[in-house]
């Protein structure tokens, strides 16, 4: 945190912050400019509140300077983190592909997208069982129901699932079907349900939320790890803006951002970015050249006739194109950059 | 719902999304326009999911019409709801004062506290036991020795007193305790709080999200309205932005919007949108100028030991001053609009 | 500006980055940390691009920590400037109502519309001759007729008139009929303009860019200043964000924060922030409550036959409504305050 | 356009709505609904302005429903537009690579860098005569002379240059200079610009304003196209969004939903979205891997001596990596597609 003073500061006024900072535990260290004197505040052991000092008298600014989290950050654990689920590892080195329905409607619905995604190439399968809806009106998931079918389709195909939890109350549940448990992007800052997550033993699948920064994200991931579960996968599904064209904008230039932050991998659903099928298939190539670690996608046999979100799920062939296109290009980038 | 085919859209394209409507259950009506085929969809019962159109050979485009909510609806129920707490009354015809620390911190301090607002002309004191917070290593409030000073504060000072309840597990909890429970940005759509929310005697204080549209505020209000409580008040608190020289951008369009398509009151919160202290006066004059039905705002008695939030609170004294103007303008434009 | 390095950065990269600070003729101050060291960059004559040194190796940020803005500046230049216009004042002490149609369509509607302001209580006209129009197709404004039919309404009403330019071109011909020159949300950035204005000895009304930050919105000014120009009156419009419900969001909180940084004077049009007429009056007043020297309005006769922007514009008792309050609001508060 | 009229309008308020919507010369169509009546508009030659009739009374809502802009659009011109620039041609089938510094700042400087581009594969050289800059006492290019060593570099290496006009009275020289002209970020909306590129026989690089929807970007281009020039290439490089560490959000799903709803063609600038040189290269293989017609990227031979963007230049040799990866996708993609 650097502290910007007024240019009229007095001394008064600058002993003052000195003080306080001191008063918060901290260690201030003045910094005369040529204009104006600024104050540094180092050894912090956490993040700083701005708001402790903003508003005192001839501060004129307080600007964060080190990143707020630690357990999440690759200053203090540079490797990579490697999650095995099953016989597939997400993290550096390979493209994980998830694929499946929005939500589970009904056990052959779930086995006929299951087997196809499988044979094109999933390593993954995803299904909602509890579905957050904007309406109190809507389909809200088969609840026991759908996570019995997951369970079902796991044993039939031998794809791990990964499913979503919404609460607290249901995580028990979801615990012992799900293979990876999933966080979505209305609960990134549910400190309960993180808590939660962070004792698991499960991996955890924790969605951006739709208009977090990346600190905050992060900080919601340190959550988890703060409580000893360290398999947390990041999930870029795009963030809320003017843009009308698309659902939300997805924003690739996290995944970079992340991998330089963070050991922890990041994966992208193209498909909650997007909200249309035609914008899907080039977000995920897109998606795999940034390099990120996987993709989640959603696939239906008969999308016109889904409960949910139809128009943004793929049909099965083009799902198969897609996995074609997107090993191509990961390979190849592998291949160009050794 | 109006879907918008393509010009070149063949006569079994048009058919075949005909025909998917009525699968649905709902009622296509056709509109040939010059260059283009629209496809009213009338007689539906609640939002319609554009995405199970959207991805239709020959749709260019699926176009909301109608607002999804309806319990909340002016249309539905044209008259203002007016709630009562304790003597006041939030709604029409009347500003109510909100007013205390962002965190519960001490006895002394909630009482120090709360005999200044309740000077300056308070109705309600606001104080958090639970804290959500960025990092968990930040101070998360005194949990429920929290409570148990706000009933202490109500019993010395005669002030009804709101606090944010983060999650299902604490609802009882805080319900016991609380006059009006919050619900802040972060939860705004953490549906089994909603829901639960919904089956509580007690008013609900509802902060929209941090990037929530209002039909999607207005939708989570729907949910609460949809389990029997109709007690909710809104409370705007900025949405997030690109903006940087405020923390959120306080949206005061909201406060007619709102007003317009709902019968609940809405109140704003100006002190987390701005995040600096000296924002927060001007705001909350202009909150009032919007006619919004009252203000939830910040005060501690000493901002620079506050725990949180400090830079964002006013002084006891700046408060009182606030108060003046606000009850100012309030009369005055009553006065001036009749 | 703060360079940040990298936790592990090597001395080898420290000295780099002061080498290279020092080549660009500026004073590197290191700033040795806890677990990291920044340089501070001191007595920079102007903003510093961050980006010479962000490409370093071993810098991790680069941190603006001055104001890149001078002669616009409230530290250069404390006292409030007050810029005169025809026989009243813009500036602090007193509230400037601006209003008009959007577009000058006819000597019969510009009277009328003129007469009808002038008779509320507005201080100056407002009407475009040169209209920005986002399609081609679109009316463009009457060009000299009508910057010759605002002359005939000044001569007729006694009001000054406010009105836009668009181009470097025309800048001649707006300046001679012109007492106030509008530069429009579009132009912000249009530098050539803003240096013809800067050599102007009308006042310019420079409009907020729809995405700028304040410190844009004042580099923008400092142009126009720096040519030699410093009746510079500037006007928040509102800015561009996901909120759907108005045509922009309009940023109230700019203008404490303008009126700290800036001696400029500002006002307010929330007519284009708003785009609707039920959300205009509403953000009027509350634009007044957050002491704006001002208020620039859309007014109309006839609004369902206005040629562009009829439905944001108020109907002439509508804008009388709205004078008798904003009035009242202001003197209130003025005396309130004292 | 779609006017929804409220539950409650009475007949007389829908009645008048018809004789508005005729009264501007355009075909309203009643269309009853379940609960209330919208009024289609028909026939409409252009864009319809919403706000002629979101004041009238009983008017909830006024939906736009077709794009407003023809000459550019798809429907209208099904055949991708081809753009030959002396040996090479932009649009459908290739990728076009345009490299080069920000700022021309030197002969030696221009050639060193063209040269390395030009061996690295770049088909296209960039650099800025004439900068927009924030600031006025920032370095504004060399203009005229910065022209003319772009010729020079043209003669030495055969490489067409693309540079960027600010004005309108600058207009003649850049194009006689200039193989393709660009219109930056903060003049898509400069109209009088845009007409005169209308007028050149030169191809204009029209980038997308910071805060444009697709529709205001492409009426922008409309713009060109009217005045008879329709040699246009599209550049997304980026929206203004809450995302901070980038300093820009690039807009991936742009290229998509461009290239299905016109038949320009479109390219991308990752280094202005990203603004900083580690997220350049992988947003460039995404930008290509979305399948955007072209590239243009900034390189720098000593980039912390650059006069500008200096920390968002690649190095040659990392160019020269970017050019084989993008290469690589490219082609890939192109043989998976096949």
């Amino acid at each position: 945190m650097l502290l910007v003073m007024d240019q009229k500061a007095t001394q008064e006024q600058i002993d003052r912050v000195i003080a306080t900072v001191k008063e918060h535990g901290l260690t201030p260290r003045p910094i005369p400019g040529g204009q104006r004197v600024s104050i540094g505040i180092l050894n912090n052991k956490g993040p700083v509140d701005g708001s402790l000092f903003l508003g005192l008298p001839g501060v004129k600014d307080a600007i964060p300077v080190t990143r707020p989290y630690k357990l999440v950050s690759r200053e203090v654990h540079p490797e990579d983190t490697l999650i095995p689920i099953g016989d597939i590892t997400v993290g550096s080195g390979t493209l994980t592909m998830i694929a499946g329905p929005c939500a589970i409607e009904s056990e052959e619905q779930a086995l006929t997208i299951a087997r196809h995604v499988k044979q094109a190439g999933a390593d993954l399968f995803r299904g909602g069982a509890f579905k957050p809806r904007t309406s109190p009106y809507s389909f809200q998931g088969l609840g026991k129901q759908g996570l019995e079918i997951l369970a079902h389709v796991r044993e039939e195909t031998g794809l791990s699932v990964v499913t979503e939890v919404l609460d607290y109350e249901n995580f028990d549940l979801v615990e012992k079907y799900a293979d990876v448990i999933q966080i979505g992007t209305r609960n990134m800052q549910n400190f309960t349900l993180l808590r939660r997550a962070g004792l698991s033993v499960k991996p955890i699948l924790l969605k951006r939320g739709m208009a977090a920064t990346i600190d905050e994200w992060l900080m919601a991931a340190e959550y988890i790890l703060s409580e000893g579960n360290d398999k947390v996968i990041l999930c870029e599904r795009g963030v809320r803006t003017f843009v009308n064209h698309s659902r939300n904008t997805l924003d690739l230039s996290a995944v970079p951002v992340v991998k330089n932050e963070s050991h922890l991998p990041i994966i992208v659903d193209p498909s909650h970015a997007a909200g249309r099928r035609d914008q899907v298939i080039p977000l995920s190539r897109a998606a795999v050249a940034v390099e990120a670690h996987g993709l989640m996608v959603e696939v239906h046999h008969a999308p016109e006739k889904a409960l949910s979100d139809g128009g943004q799920s793929l049909y099965p062939e083009q799902f198969e194109g897609l996995c074609r296109q997107a090993r191509s290009i990961y390979n190849n980038l592998h291949a160009v950059t050794e």
